[in-house]
């Protein structure tokens, strides 16, 4: 846990809640480590409350359920992703907009659930989750490897299904990282044809390796030109304040350029392309819980699983450090059997 | 027609091209003032060339056809909206997309047809246009009302067709001008719940006898208050360039902030909302031929047609002068029997 923004990370002591009779009680095996944790955890978004626990994807094995919990049963491998409960428990929200009611939202740690108290996340040795919030893992895909896939991997499902990407499609992903890597499994898996647009071509044989038909690199001026008005969707998978101009103008028409990380400041945008074209700019966050579902099952089908570099729990902070950086492919996973070690 | 940028319209002579098989000679009746016909004029977005006759809000009656035209006949009322020729005529673009096609896009006036001659607009007695590029007046559509549909028509009906206004819709117009009223209209005949986002009141009752079902005046930052997370689709129908944020803060999950008029600079745009809750911003631009003939049997069903003041051609420049400043409802349409006279 942290106990401040510049504490780092420290062994230390938080309760679960008692569980009730829609509870599933959670031994976590693995906890994938997304950016957001470490943004939250050094609150540099500020709002960042402590004792703060991160981790939101998570996967482990049913330990207890409560009584009225009929989908999962103790011994069962379960995820669980970026938030534990939502409108829909309290019946103000339909299920599949649920992950948007930002009244009601609980997020999995650095939150409140509906009593009040605080959330804590998957970087423990068990937690307790509503059983609607809860997903099954399907046989055949590993725990450690599926954890990215209940922040990330639904992150980038979720637009490449809202988008439709598939046969006939060009998608590019800017950014190949923890996001970017998954993208680029999934649109190739629909049957999209898929561009990898990154800074330089040093991972060009990965974009290869991962399913990619193109790289180009953002850093040659030449790409924007020959690209112009070439893709569908482009899904940007960074957090840096882009041109977003210079990428519209990679769409053809009627083509969206996708937000999925969040720049420090607003962007400049051009109309007329716009107007001329029915570009669009949006962007998309996480997704619901049926269609986390959905995905996993997707990926189970199709072999899809993050690229993981396993680290226990004390080098969390060194795997921080190379995550500001950069420095990973795709993204650490914590075996929490290291914890208390 | 105008001779340079500040010349004004004078009386003047063209000539028309000696008429194909294909072609549709047509005497034109009438004609939309649109505000695009002030700012080429006026070279106010450059690249205007002279001498440059204006007008693409055309309806006249059938003079004589080529040999090759089967769908129109002599007499018959028609239309000719902003665009005489592209990409489908050449078969390189599909028909329902060809007037976003920019390389084969031949606009009704200031262009350059593919052989390379200049275009006139409809300030004329008559134009000679190819059929694919005709559009049928249903009857019951009186011609001088009608005349506005073939640019500030289509340019709200295809946005209001393709973001889905219908019954369980919220949709806002902002600005109630020549776009905006048309806009009104339609959105409500579509089953939409109509808002419209105005500067100030003072067009409160023409909004309701238009449509709408509410009113707000966008000068009151209370609206922005009370509005906040409500509409599926936002009609931009203002070429000013608007706190876009605010407007996409109106928007409820999902919903669309679509650009119709060109503001003059960029604008700013926070990626938050975006990510957070899948909204958009876009833009569009007239529409197909098929969907304006599709948009034509639509106001003919619902007997919507455009607000106008009609003139003689002689008062042009001080319509223009009134369309400057906004003092119009909501479109001057020239009374072409007028020309010559």
């Amino acid at each position: 846990m942290a106990s401040s923004a510049t504490s780092g990370l420290q062994p230390g002591t938080i309760e679960r809640r008692e569980p009730g009779a829609d509870d599933v009680v959670i031994d976590i095996t693995h906890c994938g480590v997304c950016h957001t944790d470490l943004s939250q955890t050094r609150n540099e978004w500020g709002g960042s409350v402590y004792p703060l626990v991160p981790g939101h994807e998570i996967v482990g094995v049913v330990r207890a359920v409560g009584a009225a919990v009929r989908e999962f049963r103790v011994g069962e491998r379960v995820g669980v992703g970026t938030f534990v409960d939502g409108g829909h428990s309290l019946g103000v929200c339909a299920r599949e907009h649920e992950h948007r009611d930002h009244k009601h939202f609980v997020p999995t740690y650095n939150g409140k659930d509906h009593e009040g108290r605080p959330t804590y996340g998957g970087y423990a040795q068990s937690i307790v989750v509503k059983q609607g919030y809860v997903l099954h893992i399907p046989d055949g895909v590993p725990s450690d490897a599926a954890a990215p896939l209940l922040c990330a991997g639904i992150t980038m499902y979720s637009p490449l299904r809202h988008w439709k990407a598939g046969p006939g499609k060009k998608v590019a992903v800017v950014g190949l990282g923890g996001l970017g890597h998954i993208a680029v499994k999934m649109a190739h898996a629909m049957g999209a044809e898929v561009t990898v647009l990154s800074q330089s071509l040093s991972k060009q044989a990965d974009g290869a390796r991962l399913g990619a038909d193109h790289f180009h690199a953002t850093s040659d001026p030449e790409t924007f030109k020959k690209l112009a008005d070439t893709f569908d969707l482009i899904l940007v998978t960074v957090g840096a304040t882009l041109d977003w101009n210079a990428y519209i103008g990679l769409l053809r028409m009627d083509g969206a350029l996708v937000l999925l990380g969040i720049p420090s400041g607003p962007g400049s945008v051009d109309a007329f392309p716009l107007i001329a074209s029915r570009k669009t700019l949006s962007g998309s966050g996480v997704g619901s819980i049926p269609e986390c579902q959905e995905m996993l099952a997707f990926c189970a089908k199709h072999g899809i699983v993050s690229d993981i570099e396993t680290i226990p729990i004390q080098q969390i902070e060194s795997a921080f450090e190379r995550l500001a950086r950069g420095d990973v492919r795709y993204r650490f996973v914590i075996d929490m059997a290291s914890l208390g070690k």
